[in-house]
């Protein structure tokens, strides 16, 4: 069977990433695509990779009709999200990958995003996307909130761990180094090309990335007693992957148990050899997770290094395998893509 | 119907880019793949990125069984691909990706490659590659011959335009800008990324490339007379990606008017609106062309601009269409994945 | 003896990289620096990578006091470079790294630039700055008119074979291959790491390019008859750097010796041997230009390759030359900076 | 006064980079070049970018005349150097490029290089070449080991910390992010651009990279007691740069303020601002160093950001200054050259 999906912020990188994963799912099709600014434009214009594709032309939200559709990803900036959500249907299930609906303490929402949350109802109701971790809720839910994609490789890395009480939960440092379209399709000085070619650097430093949030707060639950980890990403110069180095205390060899243990079953996270490290293009345009463990030359210390591509596990891929889970499609549907090499 | 595949050759990047296709193409299915001087090691050795997939174990191409094998590609040396598919079954169909059953004149073939060929009369059957100029040859061949990746932009460029008589034969230069995985996983010290990163220069200047060839065959053949184009490729700093600027001299709405009637129902070749152009990243990893016409401000003159992925369209690609046409398969089947971009 | 220098326009590209020359230049002196909108901030907060500098702080142009100042670099944008040159004293040199100056012509300046001229009396006294061909104008001119990145690599390739009169004045193709930075610090989709990453298409396609004026000009006058040349380029995913194949009728031979013959005094233009081509890396960040001349297949045609770098001989390397001249130090004063290579 | 320098082993891209620091060095003078395997060649035929300059041809090491010699810079393989060391005359000064007399310790060496060192009388002699925390015993020595481009790194972001003591000496973890350069000109594989290009991953992991030699050995001299640090570096996709990142138990400010105290006079350190981090395009082709310190959101947890070219401060410009210091010229004679940006 095939279900109708509509995407709202369909002119950004994930909204394309959608329509790119979703061209080739069998059981779902695109009927509605959003995008104020471009509204009137055919994607194909503001996408001209998607040429190919026969698709509705982009509307204002306004103008949707959403009677038809079944499924709508929400691919809005933050605040914006929780506003357009709360008008839909209650027809349509929602998946959302802006950051409006993952943290589930209203307060700590305020702290991280700066202002009250306006849709606390939604928000109670509204299921953590990582797919792995809340497989069954995700199945029941009518609103799943796809998660950080850097907090997607943190906790890919460390929640099987954390769980499985092999490392010291006070001394974890997460080194991440990520492209450059995790920051989306805006015109910002440091985005040029000019400036980033040759060029890397740390940004948000010093505990202040928003995705400490959903750290504190999924690291704690899966711990049982608050968790902060130290987090610090920096910008390479390519357009896609993260590369997560979670530096922790504890053993290699049980870490890596935990990890294996904890994706035996998983069809998109593979645990490499003990010793061998992932490499982002292994992963890149996927949906999958290379994790890799090595001992230090330390006793008791371990680093764990994750790879997935922001674009896809990171947001749109995980978005796509949860509306498979809520719509009943098998899990992997649309989503065994391999990657492009080199 | 599943068809049983071996791809000789595994372990070099058209290797690679057809067990990427393959590995989502519902009709066709991997059973063997070689690899002699990487004999007894998994794929998933040599390509990591590969490690999702359920693949047999590179063997040496005699230690294969093509028994049960319904159609073989062959991605291996020039020289070497004619040896090989020599000893094949008459039985096991053929897609080459080398160079060695393209020329259909043994004497140029000798000129371009240096030495006799070893296979003359299984050139003789050979059905050159290009599935747009030769579907119906290709549909009833058992050898296929696939085309050099800038032999193929040249002609998705200029072949309309010749048959229709709409441009000066006599005054065809082709520029192209090409990235360097064109060059296969070989370890010359100007592929490497210290070198080229950004750097870029003309190679095989002065008529020395191999695929003008190709195009002389081609061209001449189109046009009933000898045709001699021009052409010279230039490295730029990247991986995937031909485009190619054909400078003629003709009527640029005549030309536009004839590569949109020549493609109108070509599912993977797009003429863009007149005067606009296309871009490598639009095609990038898809067998898809995208072609536009540019009127120049001298009268008479026009530039047409083609892009295609040389390991894909230029490529495997390439082979997995004409593949599908030799065992019966819809023409575009596993062939429709979409651009990743960014 | 050293100079006073004062740089207009100081937080683009070309800015930054005249305070990059002039740093190590031991005859001339930076003290003056302004940027409008950053006005009162430091050149270092601008650009961190020129913090170990003692710089003056950036201010709006009408605060700076040009007593002193002997020599003044006007990087600034299209239009405001005439308004503000002509309200310096005229005790003041100048050179003017934007389009305003370049074109002799009234009617040629609007017809590219969109607008009349606003000081056509300082039009008239400007002398066109490719030093090379300019040189005694430059060393007596109170203003110079710096010339277009793409025009300077065309120039050079094409002037000493034009005024030979060994190529067909109408036939000339200008394939350019450009880097990114040629576009300047501005917020652009298309100048965006993830949208120029293993991308590149051409621009200005259709004689629609402004540097086409300068080539008009220069051509004309050096052939002493109108002459139209075919030119375009085409962005490749890289910072810095200019790559220009010019595709004409003429003896190979014939055309190499005119360029030696032209180039053999010239300490920054290097004439390869016969049938060598050059990479842009071989001048990246210098002055210097290499060319090669190849003999085509087609008895009579020949290919020009230039290279040099646009922010430095095309731009800012070509202003201090030319100051140099004009304030009677050495040309290379200042300028033997070799490539930066790897 | 001019002195007479020899490079050897002038083929591979530190020796490149001397060259190209040479050439503008008002104080040096090169006068021998060697490159066994390349003998014979013109060096602008190993690398173009240096065809303006008039270089001596490359000769075997045998052929070399020493007379005259002053200073020879050693950029051979590790193991090499010590053989070829042994040879020369002792009026010669050298500044080592390879590994070969880093560690004082020969069981140490034997440990980390695999065998024992062949020359353990000129081990002896040898001053450690990290300039600013030797520069007086550089200053008198006749020969100077330079560091590891990585080994610097680490120790411009810690050693003043650690002599402070305001650091944990037993919680260190340096994370650095290399550009591909520091693997040198080798034909290997992962260096091609087609693997790297869109690529990252950690290497040497586990404690196996050679660098913690340098660091065990002077973190340990400068603690006056034992120090292990964890290190482990990433490859990115860029050709020049070192990104460290120090993950540290100390209070940031004092930290800040003990590197800030150690560098103040030093002319190529640069200390930002408290809580600004570096970008390594910054200081990319220069002997510049920038350090940034942050407080992490975890009281009492730092972390240290320090950027560096390998190729420069990290190896060729390091080896210049040393030279500058032997020889009795001015410190930063030929290094004041400022980073080409973008």
């Amino acid at each position: 069977m095939t279900h109708k999906t509509a995407i709202l912020g369909a002119s950004g990188y994930t909204g394309a990433e959608l329509v790119r994963l979703i061209a080739t799912h069998p059981g779902l099709e695109i009927a509605a695509l959003s995008a104020d600014r471009k509204a009137g434009m055919e994607m194909s214009e503001v996408y001209p990779h998607l040429r190919h594709m026969d698709l509705p032309v982009l509307k204002r939200i306004e103008e949707l009709d959403f009677s038809e559709i079944d499924i709508c990803f929400c691919a809005l900036p933050h605040a914006t999200s929780q506003a357009v959500i709360s008008t839909l249907p209650a027809s349509v299930k929602v998946v959302d990958l802006s950051a409006d609906f993952r943290l589930r303490n209203l307060d700590v929402y305020e702290k991280w995003y700066g202002k009250p949350h306006s849709a606390p109802e939604l928000q109670k109701e509204a299921v953590y996307g990582l797919t792995e971790f809340y497989r069954e809720e995700i199945r029941g839910a009518r609103l799943v909130a796809g998660t950080g994609c850097n907090a997607a490789a943190g906790q890919f890395s460390l929640i099987p761990a954390i769980k499985a009480g092999v490392i010291d939960l006070d001394e974890i440092i997460i080194d991440m180094k990520v492209g450059v379209s995790g920051a989306g399709r805006s015109l910002k000085e440091n985005l040029l090309q000019a400036e980033l070619g040759e060029n890397w650097y740390a940004y948000g430093m010093g505990g202040k990335h928003r995705h400490l949030g959903e750290f504190d707060q999924e690291f704690s639950k899966a711990a049982g007693r608050p968790v902060e980890v130290q987090f610090t990403p920096t910008l390479v110069p390519a357009s896609r992957g993260i590369l997560a180095a979670s530096y922790v205390r504890g053993d290699a060899v049980e870490i890596h148990a935990a990890l294996q243990a904890a994706y035996a079953d998983e069809p998109f996270i593979c645990v490499l050899p003990f010793g061998q490290v992932p490499a982002t293009k292994h992963v890149r345009a996927t949906n999958f997770v290379h994790i890799g463990v090595v001992q230090e030359r330390k006793a008791g210390r371990a680093t764990i290094y994750t790879v997935l591509d922001n674009l896809t596990k990171g947001s749109s891929g995980q978005a796509v395998q949860n509306a498979n889970l809520m719509l009943g499609h098998e899990e992997t549907e649309g989503l065994m893509l391999s990657p492009v090499y080199p």
